[in-house]
């Protein structure tokens, strides 16, 4: 079967500072006309920080879009020039948002956020052997953060409650469990 | 610690048939102003469907915007007058999307796909007890789909694979292994 959809025309709705919006015209595999709204994101890591005593790290923060506080792993935007090495985003956030080092980090999978309207993809890693950071790094100043630790019943209670509530913390979640 | 953004003023950027995109100016805890950029989704519901010899429902499909084909869990837009409901939502797309009809539908989770730049909120069903439907509903006129039954290793494979790649079906398949 093919699916693949042939674009047309893009028209570019929105230059905007963390995501821009494309409106695409696509002929579909019968023909027709269709079209396609794209949110373009220039992607991101999120982190599974465990640490040496089994708990993991983390962060309590405001959520516009939603309008509430939520309870996430930590996770940030693949800066330009960090984009053919997802790592280095990786100990970079874990430095801001944490104050860690870790001594071992590895990737667990990427993933696509949203695929019905968006390009967004998350590479998720698993870091372990955590120390605090010798050089803390600039944080951005429009983030507000509190830090916690919790083992992995206490992250799976707040669940439950629906502090977390994200897709890339429950897959981190979940994730850890499966590790134990 | 008070995390809240009070929002200033809101701009609409654009009102498509999927998503909205509007510019926030809000006011930061400590005083400063910012900006948030956020896509409004109606919401969304995703089903863990399995059948009676254990096996996952499955859905092939051309996804836009990473411009790639993937295999995701069945999944479909709330429409409205099914907000109050999205079970009905479940349903629904199970009978599109696969045509099966469920014994058994229970709620997994809802969460959040992408938190820091969209409020869509997806529902996650297990569905379980499958029989073909009497009644097909109408499909999606610009949908292409295929369906595939997998085990659980088979879905596995399929993620190390990367046809399998986004949050939600990563997730539902976590879910299920946890379930064995």
């Amino acid at each position: 079967m093919n699916f693949e959809e042939k674009v047309l025309s893009t028209e570019n709705i929105f230059d905007g500072k963390v995501i821009k919006v494309d409106k695409e015209t696509v002929e579909l595999p019968n023909g027709k006309k269709a079209f396609r709204e794209i949110v373009r994101h220039h992607g991101a890591v999120a982190l599974i920080p465990i640490t040496d005593d089994d708990k993991i790290v983390m962060i309590k923060q405001w959520r516009e879009p939603m309008r509430k506080v939520t309870l996430e792993i930590p996770a940030g935007k693949i800066e330009p020039g960090e984009e053919s090495d997802p790592l280095q985003t990786a100990i970079r956030e874990l430095n801001e948002e944490t104050r860690y080092e870790a001594e071992n980090i590895e990737l667990v999978t990427p993933f696509y956020t949203t695929p019905g309207f968006s390009d967004e993809e998350i590479y998720l890693y698993h870091a372990s052997g955590l120390k605090p950071v010798s050089t803390e790094l600039p944080q951005d100043d429009d983030e507000f953060l509190e830090l916690v630790e919790l083992t992995l019943p206490e992250a799976m209670s707040a669940m439950k409650e629906g502090l977390v509530c994200d897709s890339k913390t429950i897959m981190g979640l979940l994730f850890w469990q499966l590790m134990q």
